[in-house]
């Protein structure tokens, strides 16, 4: 199901289209080019990135297309006619390598590259950095909320919060990272995502009373009744009348499913409403909490206060990636037609590294993740002996003889998808697996341990060739 | 133009749906309901909300109906037969009352309102709330970036680190806000916006010298040049080889327009490079900044550090409304057939107000913001006296005789808009009109003095009394 019919050109910065201009008025439009994609920082002051995104990326670069009406409004925007004239048949035609979704990722480390002529990989920067960025944010987000949830489940609740139509994607991204179920039926569609939900405060309110309405919709659902008890007053009056639905229900041989807090404090209302339930023999009725949560307040509940609630709904938080609500994810030239190029800043830390690179993970003696290194294209992982710091070569790493796996795989190939479109359970298990590769200590919320990525002496060495050069240059 | 051609039924939350399948069972789909949209807090920390987002939700909610394919997907969620027969016809046909988009609007005032049958005011719930929370937010966000911007002028960068497709609408809410363009050029397709954009780093790189670059950038662009002066080091040689090409345009008859920094410190470089413009006689070469920035950076750099910037573009915070990232935007059921309905709760400030309400603005004596009263729908306001605080009655204003205008207005009548879509700069310049009326103190952006919102006393007397009523039954 396509979510999105227009053609998606138009879906990018201006800039994009003028630099391409320039490029076709210049002849260079079968120059070759190559970009990376990687992140400054990790969000939520975290130890890692979930790496998402990807599948919804490619998709929607396969309708990267202009539509009639589209060339005629950039022609209004003051752009040539030969250059639109090029635009009309224009299809992304390169070569995409990338990390695998669901792939725990770091600062600096080159986790998507893009190769094609130079106006194809600069147009469709803008697409590629707002899902890549967008989804691997949720991802995090929800995978943050997952590592302290426990065998306990939460759904994503957002819709009502989400940033627009950006709620499609979040739910996606959501459920990579953990989500067990949406409560955004259109994102259950289009991804095949369970969807969950039951009822409102103002289902309870358009009965006469509360036990009417709970009845209502007992018999409506049967065993697939939730109830949600704060409408009035959660432990004199929510929380008996569920019990009284649940023996009428147990009469019929069926069984409540579940009560809901959406108020006050979750801890107090889980344990009391928890004890009013056991005692009255409904020890099955599970208990789901709401009501603007997040990593931390799940962590206080289920680990310092021990409170009894068995799923969660988490909505504002999840669905925006609040307080970051953005991935700092950059597209950087690293190659124009074979020769590398870099970015000089006055910020050494910002400067990037030029040329074709792979990015290697390398494995320490127990299997664990242990550094991740850039090196050169042409360069072989065995033959490299020590990962350098790329701003402080004096920290190093020795590496040799370490197990590692090669991260980027071809994923496009001449503007076609050769990856499988996995669900996203399929990708949250492949984070599963990964995640019990990462030490500990980069798991942490707090101050979490940095976990190292390197450069290799030869891409070190290009590197401050080129920054020469560049110095050279800038005083002739 | 259409951004999204789906159906829109099954952008809802699930839980809408299981309860209009409830009403539907039980007979009640015949049944009126009111409800009630407003949100509990200003965004920000600041003293006051833009409203925006109304008219993309109302083409949105015409196309809200469902597929063959969506009730396919739904009938295997669960739902049943003689509901999703229902749901196959289903369109929206009730009405819809609200303020106008870029009102000024105060927390727990009800600004818009919805009545229709109990089934189609329900399943409405989550996209009214997607959009009217999120629109609302970013407008909010860029109109503080415009209150400190003076007489310069900023542009929407977004688009790549926004949330997924929510930058179609973001773009549209920061130019109602007061971005002058966007460089999103599908958001400018849509909503027909000024749309700009130059260059990046990776122009500049692709070429073997800085100098050649911009040569090369001029010759496309003539005129309409800005040149990115940052790649390399911005005060030895961005601005310099800028000056060159500015003298080579010159001699054309041409001016260049403008160069942009985009990273250091922006007062410090934009001071020198300014000098630098100047002094080769170049004083109508405007500077643009870019790179993080918010409201609060651009007031300092305005006007605490004298910075002589003249456009600012901004990305991240304004497209995202970070940190806050989400209006928390409710919608409450007011009434059902004719009956007053309320939200009890444990916490006073959580319950809702009951029955069908005005929402009325009143004037002081010079003509500013005053008070916002919310009364009855069969109050008349000429004989409203008295505004008293919703939660402490013993706050009151008295606001007879004082000039005042009936915010809510019908926008949508059986299922039709009845409003003509205005552009987001028409939208801005009536926002423009209305802040002049605001009293400053509500304005600041540090400890804002709260605007007072009241209720009148026949509608505080409905509410004291539902609440005995509800304590009675609770008590029975």
């Amino acid at each position: 199901m396509s979510i999105f019919n227009n053609h998606l050109g138009l879906y990018t910065d201006f800039y994009e289209l003028t630099m391409a201009q320039g490029y076709f008025y210049h002849k260079k439009e079968k120059k070759s080019a190559t970009f990376d994609y990687f992140f400054r920082t990790n969000p939520f002051n975290g130890g890692f990135t979930v790496f998402a995104g990807l599948y919804d990326f490619l998709e929607l670069l396969a309708k990267f297309n202009y539509s009639k009406t589209d060339i005629e409004f950039l022609k209004n925007q003051g752009l040539k006619s030969e250059f639109l004239e090029y635009l009309k048949d224009f299809r992304f035609q390169g070569n995409i390598f990338s990390v695998n979704e669901g792939e725990i990722v770091f600062p600096n480390a080159p986790v998507l590259r893009v190769e094609g002529n130079i106006i194809e990989s600069q147009i469709i920067e803008s697409l590629l950095l707002n899902f890549l960025n967008f989804e691997s944010l949720i991802a995090t987000k929800a995978f943050r909320i997952k590592m302290v949830s426990g065998n306990k489940i939460f759904s994503d609740f957002g819709l009502r919060r989400a940033q627009g139509f950006g709620a499609l994607h979040a739910s996606r991204a959501a459920c990579i990272g953990g989500a067990a179920s949406t409560s955004n039926v259109m994102a259950g569609k289009l991804y095949n995502l369970p969807v969950t939900g039951t009822q409102a405060h103002s289902w309870i309110q358009s009965f006469d009373n509360e036990l009417q309405a709970f009845r209502a919709f007992a018999e409506v659902n049967q065993d697939n009744t939730i109830l949600l008890v704060d409408t009035f007053e959660t432990l004199k009056s929510g929380v008996p009348n569920a019990i009284i639905v649940a023996k009428e229900l147990e009469k019929k041989g069926k069984k409540l499913k579940a009560i809901r807090l959406d108020s006050g404090d979750l801890a107090y209302f889980s344990k009391k409403a928890r004890k009013l339930l056991d005692d009255a023999g409904l020890k099955y009725v599970k208990i789901i909490a709401s009501n603007q949560l997040n990593e931390f307040v799940v962590k206080s509940l289920l680990h310092d206060q021990r409170a009894p609630i068995d799923a969660f709904g988490i909505g504002t938080e999840l669905i925006t990636g609040k307080s970051d609500a953005a991935l700092d994810g950059v597209y950087k030239l690293a190659e124009i037609d074979g020769l590398p190029k870099m970015k000089f800043s006055e910020n050494i830390e910002k400067v990037t590294l030029p040329g074709k690179k792979k990015l290697i993970r390398f494995f320490d003696e127990n299997g664990y993740f242990y550094r991740d290194g850039i090196i050169c294209e042409d360069e072989i992982p065995e033959n490299v002996h020590t990962l350098y710091h790329p701003v402080y070569p004096e920290k190093n790493s020795i590496i040799q003889d370490l197990k590692y796996q090669v991260l980027l795989q071809k994923v496009m190939d001449n503007g076609r998808i050769i990856i499988k479109n996995k669900s996203p359970l399929a990708i949250h298990n492949y984070l599963k697996e990964r995640i019990q590769l990462l030490p500990s200590e980069h798991q942490r919320f707090i101050s979490p341990h940095i976990y190292k990525v390197g450069i290799s002496k030869k891409l070190m060495e290009t590197r401050n060739y080129l920054t020469k050069q560049l110095k050279v240059q800038d005083s002739a």
